[in-house]
């Protein structure tokens, strides 16, 4: 992992379309960059159709005079290899390079994204024109990054193409080795699907049921390979020329289709781009989500921000506006989480195409305005936080996110359509950030040990292998809670042998005979401690060989049955949560999962969120107020946003933020 | 109709895939079939690719191996030709016998079902490979009937295929004669639609607006018509070689594009796939309806259950979970209404594939469970059954089910969405069941002398001739009752001169002068003897020429007009419903409607069904108890179950069954 | 404009199909068209393929045959060109003349409306058979005018051809110039959209994110001319040997794919066709706007409504019966609003085909019915109504309406999906009808100067010129109010320079910094006169530069801003209204516009309408009483219909029509 290769402290800008207006306003534009604070933009995202006018003919004659202009007014480049959107002639000379749909569609041009990642013409185009980009700014001081691509796999991750079809056949051949292994990997026995020949093997295109799960799980994997290939021969092209780290942009919050855990491992430097969820009242919660994976994925790293928006985006189906101050707000919630630069898309609104109602750092209401004041402010807010760059997250606990799990999990034809991985993720983690608990996400491959808490919301899918991992976690001493429907199948979506649950069976003390799903508007109870539970969605019928059961089902289609179960194993103890209660429910039983882990949860006010980060000589207390209430929460030491001292009381405004040196 | 061709009493038994399994799974599999009570398995149905591993080379050794492993203990064999699903090397041998859609996109593989019906290779394929099954299996002991294909019509039945296209032209030169007789029959005039040569007659490919309703109407009868064909062809195949009886699974409660009365003039012996509804709280009645369905296209005869399942299903959106006791009630219900075999999907739950979600006789959880709990002890009961076999149910009272008349009433531009011809089914019948009235389900073409009642609840498409019998039908004494939207139309779509109903006037003194469909969420109400209805979705405009009026609209649009009426004709009596009560709403209706009919419903506690079965030498009633509560029921004789003899009351508790040898 | 050509007074009679009927049915037809007092029907609409039997071969002599014999009878003939629906011989020889959808797919043959209108071989066969009628006919006394194809735009308007692809290079090569022009209106800098060659300019065809807004309101624009280049097409080769006027049937109602202004530019004679929303209760304001649309587009010259429907209609979800008496009321409202013909679709229900269940003047039910009887009565009541022809509509203010506007503000990625553009349309409108004032429509570049009051309730799309316009009509003493999100994009639907509103600010003394959309089902509020206004949807921050602030929001995202502002600029005075009231929270702001422009609302009852007709010696005024109450109106002069005098009061009771003539 590269440390952060601007100069100066936090990073601040946004991604910058300079192509989209006239040079006059491009002076303008620095002007205004240097007023807010501005020290890097991303630059070049969008440009191939005017840097690669035909094909091999390059005009960099603009591009050099954007860049040397930001250069000369001290604002650092993020350059963009603008390969997530081919031109027109692309698509003219290689039709055959367009992504094609499960019907047979290929995609057609005046959006963007529409190319195929498998298409050898593509490949070849993409890197030549990132090597070329490399060749002319390796040595551009302005230069510190490399942004490949943009969002990969948004709009378009999936390709039934014909070189996607000759490429998965490789790829199922390096993963299965022969024509055995994939039958017996596919199980396809079942409904005749048994292939004798890797030239019969094709694309999932659309048919008539339900396609095999296991062809698909494996098209998820692939899909997702084929998108990282795609990054990996760009970042070779600019190797070969450049030494700048490189970064892409991933998306968290809004795509599940990339393991992130796998493409961290390609990246220089982690970035993320973050748009809150409009309908969500609450987004903030989503955020640090987005964010706490982001920088788990990383390793803990810090991370840059590399896209937000200062107020409503576009896309969704109500854009709704910040309102003051939540800009703020989520960008210290992204710097508490790690970020070490808070970027936005985009700097200037622009006037046409599909994205002009996005908001931007100067909005088309221009400089008089709301938001072009608080981006000032932000900007001031950060230069004061340059101490922070480079201090570490501090958490206390882990929950488990395996991508191809949630692909495993979304397949068709599964107990109930009101299963959802994510929906269990969100429930666990918005009760551990109410009870200000700072959590990772954590690969169940990956060492735990350190962790006194792991939570499982969502482990449909969970190998041999990893199983016993987390039994040999409990044993030696850490505290484990599994939510419903995991440890069902194995890597090739085959249910385990010996009943649902059962590799797990050692930590908990408890397997599945039988899902017991409920239908629609259904609701049951549990009692717990006294209390009776309401729960909904899902009950399963435990048989008990060795937990307490701590929940006992009162209503639905369990009564009678265990719901809630606890076991001492080794030094450990297995929590298991057989049904659906929301975060609220979930308190009952976290009070006693945190007793059992030696967490003591923070009793902030509601809507306040409080994150550590660690630096080498001091700790920062990241503090944001999402309420409309002064709150006072404990802190000592100086808060660096105003340079006031802070005595064991910091007094936080309705919708205020704070950063303290402790 | 060939009586069932197994030793020995109710068969019992499922369908089963050892081609997932290793050989040691065979072995415990045949034990514990035997500890089941398991007589008769499902073999082969989807193993296509396993026997001809290519096109011509066939290897029956495993196949060999079981069907002696099965036959060694005792298991007889139902052995499927595995035509629903032809492996991977067929279509890549083929790919014009893919199925198309009605955008024109290729079925792709990797679920099951893909082929076109009309394609000469797929015809071909399939009854080479039935011939080379029958051939070999012929004379083998275990080997008691054929299961061809499987569930005709489900994942596809339309095809769009060119194939499809040719096949379809020879079908209506054969239908309509000439090119004259399809321009009437469609009413071609309208829109332009005239055809001047064969030629140029399409598939009902996708069109800008609403596609001729004649051509779709024989669009429906085509797709039938060719799947038939297929089973003929596959059925000749094997007469060419073999003499057991042969089959195919229904799909009665889930497919309505087999018209189920034809089909079951092909078949030596009817069986039917029955899955719950698992929305439905009351899926019990829907499972009647299905089984009497069964049982009447069969023409009475006894039937086999081919699938339903032990606990829940996989495919529908939640997955409900059988309650304890309820296969049992569900077994017995459909043997009560005829079945004389009662078989699931399937033997072992697989491990992989799309269907591993679906319960089995052997779960996941294995033989400790309460499912296998469950399938143990049903298979001891139904041993004891062996003496019903071949009894026949005991009916008062016939509903038509036409399903060119569904098929009609199912295309576009009605005069309500909110039309529906198997909501109306469904509601009377609901009402008949409750009133413990058994049933058969007729056609409308066939002689009802026999039924002192006949409910026609959603008739939309009646001939001239069919009108003419249910007249004579009426006048001879019989009691009819007809729904709204019925005789609207003849064989071709065409309105019935004179205004909707006039064919039926004869019987009912009434004909429709308008439709008065009702706004969305619109309420009415019906006045009848005192007690004030309320109804919805639909009214009518009534001329009433010669009917007693007995319920008056005091709500909605047809406020002051005639409702509900009855006609005294010849020696019988015709009612008339114009709108829609729901079952319990009907009530007030069919008291009347009884009493014109002589039939005296029986006074059973509610949720509790009962049906009796006619032996040579006694008459059984099977008696199920869907309710919680412990109930009493008139019955005199020995319950077969237990042992007991019943005393004048029958004693059911809740959840309870019995089989009483009256 | 042509003054009507029939002879007589008010036209009425409807679609004539004799081609679906055998003789004998055509002699009734024409004495009831008689006894109903029928005077013009519209011939040959869906003949094509019974008058051109194959390509290039007539056949004329069964529609000499219903020409002659409906002159005969003194029923004049509006003479239809069948090319809405070319013949299945037509698409068998010109496969490549079927229009494509997005997802490339050809429309297949059954329905109707399927050639693509940039077809060389459709524009061919078109103006061949239009030219062959007009020479066969040109001189046919019966024949009083011409009416080309039918609802143009509807069921395809959007064609994703190759010939539509050529056609629209070309017609962009009209509109932009050159290539510069292109991406400098589209914006191609954004996404890397720009086109260095126009042979890699295409459709816009199904593509994996939303396409540029510039491209797809250019589409709008292109489809809306190809349509009407292929009306101009026909009516060129008519004029070749005809001289009757020309119409075509708009939808003024149901599709907004056609420019109605420009249309009616080509026309001779505006008309319509007209159906009511069944779901609406009030669907009577709506046919009160396509209404006064219609007559807007012609100029506020008479007009012909082509076809309405005697009772329910066949293709919407709920297709509800008209009530009694509600025909007429339909019918007068549209006379009153400027229709000199009252027509049907159609005269004889059809007993096969996709549209049998569409009410008719002589329905399936026969001449002994409430709708024939209706009918009947109808052409009575239109017969004493002679006198009225060619009168015009007086009015009292405008409503901009702007299909440019509309198409674009439709597109996607707008800030809320919650806006609509006929929403706040209707409001408005809805609003004024309720006050019983009378509107015209009107382009924003249009003169607006006799209007003393101009509402545009969603100009999305305002180019600087129609804001200068608006301007200068508010300084010059007009009053103007204007709906959120207006003023928005200019042509090209790019967002104006200076912030949203701004090219209004100086007749509104507002502009708008941020637009506040609302989450769904959330409600604000404003304070408006002391008077607490709910309102949803939208809110906007507005920069209050000169108007008074007359509601202020005091709940949403807006709270504490201005919500409702009025400016005096010059001599008149312009509103603004930031947010969603509903037609009755709209009373308390137009309560006030009204006072500006010196309009005095009617105070009529609830559920009356009351329009004026000016004739050259006399005014009618058109009373129609929507309620079910009688009701007295102010009114003195003659009542046509029954020949009384009204004398200060009018009466009508429920359901009530009259004409009085003043």
């Amino acid at each position: 992992m590269t440390s952060m290769p601007w100069p100066g402290g936090i990073a601040y800008g946004g991604d910058y379309n300079p192509e989209q207006w006239p040079r006059h306003v491009w002076r303008e534009d620095v002007a205004l960059m240097r007023e807010a604070g501005v020290n890097l933009v991303s630059v070049g995202i969008f440009s191939w159709a005017l840097i690669e006018t035909s094909e091999g003919v390059f005009d960099f004659a603009w591009l050099d005079e954007i860049i040397d202009l930001l250069h000369t007014n001290g604002i650092s480049v993020d350059l963009g290899t603008p390969t997530a959107s081919p031109p027109a002639w692309f698509f003219a000379t290689y039709p055959e390079a367009r992504a094609v749909n499960a019907d047979g569609v290929p995609m057609g041009f005046g959006a963007r994204g529409m190319a195929s990642h498998s298409s050898p013409a593509y490949r070849a185009a993409a890197t030549r024109i990132a090597g070329e980009l490399a060749r002319r700014y390796a040595d551009h001081p302005a230069v510190v990054m490399w942004h490949i691509h943009n969002e990969y796999g948004v709009p378009v991750g999936e390709d039934f193409s014909d070189a996607s079809k000759l490429a998965w056949r490789e790829w199922l051949q390096a993963r299965h080795g022969d024509l055995d292994g994939l039958n017996a990997a596919w199980g396809t026995a079942f409904w005749s699907q048994h292939y004798g020949s890797w030239e019969h093997v094709g694309v999932p295109a659309t048919a008539p049921s339900v396609i095999n799960p296991g062809m698909l799980l494996d098209w998820a994997r692939f899909t997702d390979h084929q998108l990282r290939e795609c990054f990996i021969a760009e970042r070779t092209a600019i190797r070969e020329h450049a030494t700048q780290p490189v970064t892409t942009n991933f998306m968290a919050n809004q795509h599940g289709g990339c393991d992130l855990w796998a493409w961290a491992r390609e990246v220089d430097i982690v970035s993320d781009d973050h748009y809150l969820w409009a309908a969500d009242e609450e987004a903030e919660i989503g955020l640090a989500i987005a964010a706490d994976l982001t920088r788990s994925v990383g390793g803990g790293n810090p991370w840059i921000l590399m896209e937000h928006s200062t107020s409503a985006v576009n896309w969704q189906p109500r854009n709704i506006a910040k309102r003051p101050g939540e800009m703020a707000r989520n960008s210290l919630s992204h710097l508490g989480r790690g970020a070490d630069g808070i970027l936005f898309f985009q700097w200037r609104a622009g006037r046409s195409g599909a994205e002009k109602f996005h908001s931007a750092m100067l909005p088309h209401a221009g400089t008089e305005s709301r938001v072009f004041r608080e981006v000032v402010d932000l900007g001031a807010k950060l230069g004061r936080l340059a101490e922070v760059r480079g201090s570490r997250v501090v958490s206390q606990a882990a929950i488990l996110w395996d991508y191809e799990s949630h692909w495993a999990q979304g397949l068709e034809w599964r107990p109930s359509e009101d299963l959802g991985a994510l929906e269990r993720t969100r429930a666990y983690y918005e009760r551990l950030w109410r009870d200000g608990i700072t959590i990772d996400f954590a690969h169940p491959d990956q060492d735990l040990s350190a962790y006194p808490l792991v939570i499982a919301p969502a482990q449909y899918l969970l190998t041999l292998e990893q199983a016993a991992k987390l039994n040999a976690y409990v044993e030696a001493g850490g505290t484990l809670v599994v939510s419903y429907f995991s440890a069902v199948v194995d890597e090739n979506d085959r249910v385990h042998e010996g009943g649902f649950l059962r590799p797990l069976e050692p930590a908990l003390g408890v397997w599945v005979e039988e899902h017991l799903p409920m239908r629609e508007h259904a609701v049951g109870a549990v009692e717990l401690d006294g209390y009776q539970l309401n729960v909904d969605v899902w009950q399963e019928h435990l048989v008990v060989t060795g937990a307490d059961i701590v929940g006992t089902y009162t209503a639905g289609p369990g009564r009678g049955l265990a719901a809630v179960t606890r076991n001492a194993h080794g030094s450990g103890t297995g929590w298991y949560v057989s049904t659906r209660p929301d975060a609220e429910g979930l308190r009952a039983v976290m009070q006693r999962v945190y007793a059992d882990a030696g967490i003591v949860p923070l009793d902030l006010p509601r809507g306040v969120e409080a994150v550590t980060r660690r630096g080498e000589s001091a700790d920062y207390l990241v503090a944001i107020n999402h309420s409309e209430a002064t709150v006072e929460i404990p802190a000592e030491g100086t808060d660096l946003l105003t340079g006031d001292a802070v005595a064991g009381l910091l007094t936080l405004p309705g919708g205020g933020v704070a950063v303290v040196r402790v």
